[in-house]
């Protein structure tokens, strides 16, 4: 067992855990986790001109992976509405992301690999976001 | 003018832009940035056991703000879904910490302002949110 | 009074302020906000192939300036020895992002502008650095 | 071969690499990156009125170990003065967190193992500290 799912794991007798599916949340922050660390090395990777875009892009991504998983990490403050929102613009930074990596994936290491792990993050996100959702019903 | 403001205006020209009310935005900033601020301290402030709720709120909606703040620095990363989602996720962030704070906001004096930056914050990022759409129109 | 300030205020009764110039670290509390949202956007702000180096220096500068000025905005958390090597650190990294930023200073107004608020957060620590010497002794 | 590892092993042409003892910093990496996420679910996991400083401890400590992560993905930005500065700082809040984690580790599990984090994350900074001195000797 990790760290990250022992420390979660110590938590669970919170009220607020109950509106929570545990095995996709931690699956959702080790994704988000590891988004972060991409966009942040892919930002630092780029040399050319013509990657400004993209660059930016990582950056904006690396912030907004980094408050979802804090988000996630804090229990106490689990609030359906705003956890909801947040994988919302979540996903749509992972898939903005992810297309722009795209375009520079055959000619730099770093943007295939940062796309990959945004269209992870994209996919932990949704089945997230489908876990509270049928939590809810 | 501020500093904020004068290193905006220097980046007016790139085409990105075109596509913002700047007037909005810069005052969606200084919310932002001033809601970071008053959560972080918010935060940090409390003693009670009984405000573990309302300060994980706080710093959750002190990461949303500063990533939402840093989205709107990065002109060449402006990219509408992306940046509509983060929008609706820190108002409804806002909301869920004013909510919060407005329960201790008697006999917190730290919460009452806090709530007062989070409200401003949620009407900076309303009027930016109608401004992009009426820029998209 | 900013409502920095009269946040701050309102918790000058907690024992750890007093080993705090309430006066040197509002200044240097604001000068380190300034200097990271002048960091991000001058990181933001940068085309050429040849400022890969200034834009992740002012990357590293925005967030060490964020854990500065985050740490002062949690007084339960002063900390003496931690505090002034944070501070040692801040000033280290705004002096490097100042001499990078200086070089480009002629052809991009936000590496201008950005070297400006290096400077002034450098002697912001400076001065904050001094007093918690002077309290301590 | 981890995706971080991967990444960064793309970027080991890059000149200011050879300043760098990949493994040592490999490790630093990992184990800061994992303090900031044992601070982030400590801070949050607490209850107790009498645990306020150490809940802010552990936010400082969250913030100061995510920026020594940042900076070590950024290679373009090595710079020694501002790196050392700044293992100076991580180590000393480390250092400090530790301490008062400590004092609540029998009762509250988290601050158990965000104790050991931060040990673990004291440990690989003074590693990657000795490897730069020797590298610059």
């Amino acid at each position: 067992m990790s760290m990250m799912t022992e420390m979660m794991t110590s938590m669970k007798d919170m009220p607020s855990m109950s509106m929570m599916d545990m095995e996709a949340m931690q699956e959702c922050m080790e994704a988000c986790s590891a988004c972060e660390q991409a966009c942040i090395m892919c930002a630092g990777s780029e040399m050319p001109a013509d990657t400004g875009k993209c660059m930016n892009m990582c950056m904006n991504c690396a912030d907004v992976c980094s408050t979802m998983t804090r988000m996630m990490m804090r229990p106490m403050a689990y609030d359906m509405p705003s956890m909801m929102a947040m994988l919302d613009a979540c996903m749509a930074m992972c898939r903005a992301c992810y297309d722009e990596c795209m375009m520079h994936a055959d000619t730099n290491m770093c943007c295939n690999m940062c796309a990959q792990a945004c269209m992870d993050c994209y996919e932990a996100c949704e089945k997230m976001m489908a876990s509270m959702k049928s939590m809810m019903a």
